[in-house]
């Protein structure tokens, strides 16, 4: 591979990213090949099927199968837009790898799990394994940790990583509608999938979070130690709530240094409505980083989609064509560290709970005292006996009948509210699942 | 210099960024070589004397002259960091890059006024020449643009590129203050300087502009080819009205892609209170993109300080040790297209205008006439009679009396609006010099 030569790209999967990556291509291959002097060249495809709308953008040599393209003799790089994190994913990149191509993907769940085992054989076999693509749509978060951000030691990064979880609350937070009936009509929109589960449960948030996690702090992503939560749970009297409350819920992904080990979790979270964060709407993402010397800075922009994807994917392809390289993880593989699922910490801020308190003398008294137990102490307590008809809040009535009530805790740990909350549950004075929210002050 | 020994740089400056880059090498180092695969030495410094504190923190090599410290045998990167556009800065930059050193520098003015030919200088000698601290200090933005976004034609840059007017202008319109009162207040606070102009008429903004629209479209760095306005004529009537009509103020630099050529310019806009950009308040910094592909990020972040300017340094210092290299300004300059000043062209979105008009019968449909002779149609008319004694409002009173009446114009031209005012002054009908502020739905 010469200084002036063609770079020769192979792609495997013409979806979406695909898609949007050939079309770049095809408008901007000459400024491209003017900015890393040198052009790219497509030198082989591969997808499901012929017939996909995306193999009829093209006119590169056809290949039946990712595995056969990526050891191809004819392609430098293998940029890898299948998805999955096993299967011919995992099995074309590593045969890409181990015949010393550089690779490039947008597949967060394949790196979130096999990661570390990736950028070993990468290193020894001295090409690239970029992913921009994967963490945050066309947001540059990851050249941003793996170079910007390189003088800092990072203490934190977070924010909000999953489009569709982002859309389904904001439309929850602006119309007062249920989960159920906002997910259906993402989905009607195409802004959700059938199967939603990956993005409304976390695990898609997750997988780029321990990416992120990964690169912030020098450690081998471990998608096991991410804490994780989804947004099913949350109603609209819990954004009723916020709102009086001057916050906003989001599905928050975050990942911090916390007494000498790393805390990460993506859950829906309660922050202030002044937040940056509180006002990334849609499906819009963004991801803040703190770091000693930068302070914090704060990445916002299209977390999905095909033509920002295809930005993403093109910046690596083009780094590799400039001859920009260095470990996937910034350190040397040998050098990170393992990351274990880390305990539950004090954090900042407190918690939002929302129980259906049966209306009974001394409930309230009793629940107070399984908080003092685990040494809580409350910092507001509201009940709503006026409380409208809102799914999510028991129907306010006669005495005995349940009514919602509302507590913010002082900063607290969350084994210890979680034991609270099980005995209050067991004391018999409460109607269903206590609803808690972690409030951050970000 | 080999790939594992150390990265030897001299530092000219150790001022504010001088002495943070130094903490930051001090305490970071080790972990710096570890990502780099080689450490960073300081073979040399120079500062304006021995005495400065910046100079009692390092035991390096003192130099006595920057230009000596440039040409050094002891040194691969010429570390710029004195500030000016001529003089010691030019010389020493200019002797480092033909000397065969890697420069980097953080300073605006000097590659704003002779980047081009400093970047064919840096290219014949095969050698880096890195500003990512001279554009929004800690913001990653120099390289997002380099780098991240190659793949897109880049429509529009734009941001809040001024953290000293951008505090002023915040405290305005909070406290409904006057700018001398605030502008004095930042000056015993140290937020700005004895001697503000550079930051509140617009210079320093234009500058971070004028290399953001040569890195964003292609040409080479002119900065007078920007148009240029300042904050000094903002009162609080304007903040007022403002506010009444959903609007905030903020110093825009903004450089865009119009009919065929650029248009460049810093000037007070308002801007709807909903806008990203509009909450991005005090000291911060921020930037958005717009391109084909990636739609558009926005990147918020410390636009200056001793410790975020110094993470900017470090990331283009760290990138030459890691051999990461390309021209300055992407292209090749030869192939850099020149710029020259702009026509104004149509904006989108009108103009806010404030006059004191004389209360006289006629006296505005007088100046409506003068608008529809410029063929310029108004939104709405406010004639504020009731208006508060603010300073920028006449008194009002009797008849006769100036009165302050605001006009929100449909888009139009610069200067057929320019034309009308001039007539609406030259007929008698006003008192004083109309305010004029661009409105931006950004």
């Amino acid at each position: 591979m010469k200084a002036h030569e063609p770079l020769r790209i192979g792609i495997a999967g013409l979806g979406t990213v695909g898609s949007g990556l050939l079309h770049l291509l095809a408008g901007h291959g000459e400024a491209i090949a003017e900015k890393c002097g040198r052009p790219i060249a497509i030198a082989g495809v591969c997808a499901k099927s012929r017939e996909e709308p995306g193999a009829k953008l093209t006119g590169a040599p056809w290949f039946d199968s990712p595995a056969g393209l990526a050891v191809s003799a004819d392609i430098d790089v293998f940029v890898e837009l299948m998805g999955g994190d096993k299967g011919p994913a995992l099995e074309s990149v590593k045969a890409a790898l181990g015949a010393g191509k550089h690779v490039v993907t947008a597949n967060k769940a394949l790196l979130a799990k096999h990661g570390a085992e990736l950028a070993a054989l990468a290193e020894e076999n001295c090409v690239s394994l970029n992913f921009e693509a994967a963490v945050a749509g066309g947001i540059p978060i990851v050249k941003t940790l793996r170079e910007s951000l390189l003088g800092n030691t990072v203490t934190r990064v977070y924010g909000i990583l999953n489009g569709t979880s982002n859309y389904i609350l904001t439309r929850m937070q602006r119309e007062g509608l249920p989960f159920g009936e906002v997910l259906a009509e993402a989905q009607a929109l195409g802004y959700a999938e059938a199967d939603p589960t990956f993005d409304v449960d976390g695990q898609d948030a997750a997988h780029k979070l321990t990416l992120l996690a990964a690169l912030a702090f020098g450690v081998r992503p471990n998608f096991d130690a991410v804490h994780l939560e989804g947004i099913r749970g949350i109603t609209p009297a819990d954004f009723q709530a916020a709102d009086e409350l001057g916050y906003r819920i989001k599905l928050l992904a975050v990942a911090a240094k916390k007494g000498g080990g790393i805390e990460a979790r993506v859950s829906p979270t309660m922050m202030p409505k002044s937040s940056a964060l509180a006002s990334v709407d849609g499906v819009l993402n963004c991801v803040a980083v703190d770091g000693d010397f930068v302070g914090q800075i704060i990445l916002v922009g299209p977390g999905a989609g095909s033509r920002p994807t295809a930005s993403a994917v093109a910046s690596d392809i083009i780094d590799i064509a400039r001859g920009h390289m260095g470990p996937p993880f910034i350190l040397p593989t040998a050098k990170l560290e393992s990351q274990s699922r880390s305990q539950m910490q004090t954090h900042e801020g407190g918690y939002y709970i929302r129980l259906s308190v049966y209306d009974r003398p001394g409930a309230i008294a009793a629940i107070a005292t399984r908080m003092a137990e685990q040494r809580i102490s409350l910092e507001s307590v509201v009940q709503k006996r006026d409380a409208p008809d809102l799914p999510g809040f028991g129907r306010p009535g006669q005495e005995g009948d349940p009514t919602p009530v509302v507590m913010i805790t002082h900063r607290t740990r969350e084994d210890q509210l979680r034991n609270a909350l099980d005995s209050i549950v067991k004391d018999g004075h409460v109607q269903g699942v206590p609803q808690m929210i972690r409030i951050e002050a970000l």
